[in-house]
């Protein structure tokens, strides 16, 4: 029940419509007896920085929820970032803290890397492959890079921001293998798509399925649907599949810390999580 | 439940710990389908103009409820204002017209004056005297000014607003005796508390009580309790009395056709209203 002390977490993208975490965090802040509130602006690129700017003199606000297409834009604008959203490029988090400095934070990698770890996943010496190298897909390289993989290769077909994510990921992490290449799956433990193909009826697919062996570990981004086209035809070929919103409640504990809200399971928000109200007008 | 395709209505003053309209519009809003949510926003003078700038480029808003201490500088920032704000020189409600103009509006004194309509005062050929000419005692006098009454009395310390005020009740109300003077409520047939005065323990009474004849209407515009010192010596005198709450749920019928959210009566709104979550931490 807002109320005149709620506390707002301010949910910035556009378009909105899409936007899952209101359903998630606030039955948990209800559940939990958590007087915050995540609330949806919808904001257009021309528009987020005078929001952004005004954002920083809410007397009642504790952060932000960024998505697209602003999760690079506001790394400019916060006066902080940390380590992860430096090598993702990317920020999708932004804390007040208790002086009024805003800190960028990431957590699009963590929530997909936690995910197919508490799956099973074994990182080390296994070679993964993404494609997508945006907002999200930077966000899971810079993740996967730290779990100790052998090799991490990329693909998209924007080769300049592809290259400078490489770059950044081999200077952080010098052990790691990065490539970048075809979106040839042929040979990957684990394949990443962080394209939005998927999200629209008559998308292709982002591999090639034919050339996808049997146990490799196949994760997807898109939540618009829980099993999409992709992950459909990895699981007839064998594999093993993580969903666009597993990423999202593996992450959403993560979240939780950053803005000090305690913590909570995966299992637990799923419980009270409420998708169905996707559907109202 | 929020979702992707709430709209907003940005709460906006400060400090926003009394705020009352989440609990009453949200439950509402709720009962009703209607995918709103009236959202409280913390602003002080000095950033509300920048607010105010970046309201204009949410996608999902649909207007602002404008609270202290804004409801005179909002006239500034809006594009368009209705006669009823202008005379009462304040603004308490902003519409995003479709084409993104903002008309900005005004129901404080509305409410007050369907309140005690309701409960059976008579206009035509009283005396009414408000102590207090700020936004909501001069939003009062505007509405009162319309309702046939014979004489209108202001009393505040500041003289020049308190002057303005009664010029522009003059120029739009020709047949009304418009008086500037003293608080001392003997001979009206109203008295309005539109201070402060019994937002905190200790406060002096608005009146000097013992010069209230019984049957005076005695209306407050202080909802942090029921019954105010004032009102709880006012019906020891013999009044009848309008509680600061009654204003506020007679106002909001006003407010939700003017955002176009259809109507409701004063004892729909209380049935839903939820006032106890105002302790919540």
């Amino acid at each position: 029940m807002i109320n005149g002390n709620t506390e707002l977490i301010a949910h910035i993208g556009f378009p909105t419509r899409t936007f899952k975490s209101p359903m998630i965090y606030n039955p948990w802040f209800a559940a939990k007896g958590i007087n915050a509130v995540v609330v949806p602006m919808g904001s257009q690129p021309d528009h987020f920085p005078t929001l952004f700017q005004a954002l920083r003199g809410l007397t009642n606000l504790r952060g932000a929820l960024i998505t697209m297409p602003h999760k690079v834009s506001v790394m400019d604008l916060v006066d902080e970032l940390t380590p992860t959203a430096r090598v993702a490029g990317a920020c999708n988090a932004v804390l007040r803290r208790p002086d009024g400095r805003f800190l960028g934070d990431q957590f699009d990698g963590a929530g997909f890397v936690r995910g197919i770890l508490r799956k099973g996943f074994v990182p080390q010496g296994r070679r993964a492959l993404i494609t997508g190298t945006g907002g999200v897909g930077s966000a899971i390289a810079a993740s996967l890079a730290a779990t100790g993989l052998a090799e991490l290769a990329l693909h998209d077909l924007r080769a300049v921001p592809t290259e400078a994510l490489a770059a950044r990921l081999r200077e952080h992490h010098p052990a790691l293998r990065v490539t970048v290449g075809s979106n040839d799956p042929a040979g990957f433990d684990l394949i990443v798509n962080a394209t939005p193909l998927g999200m629209n009826e008559g998308d292709p697919l982002p591999f090639d399925m034919s050339r996808v062996a049997p146990g490799t570990w196949a994760g997807e981004v898109v939540m618009h649907q829980d099993i999409t086209p992709f992950l459909a035809a990895a699981l007839a070929r064998g594999c093993t599949v993580q969903q666009g919103k597993d990423m999202l409640f593996e992450m959403i504990p993560a979240y939780l810390e950053f803005f000090g809200y305690g913590s909570a399971t995966p299992e637990e928000l799923r419980a009270v999580a409420r998708f169905e109200a996707e559907t109202e007008a």
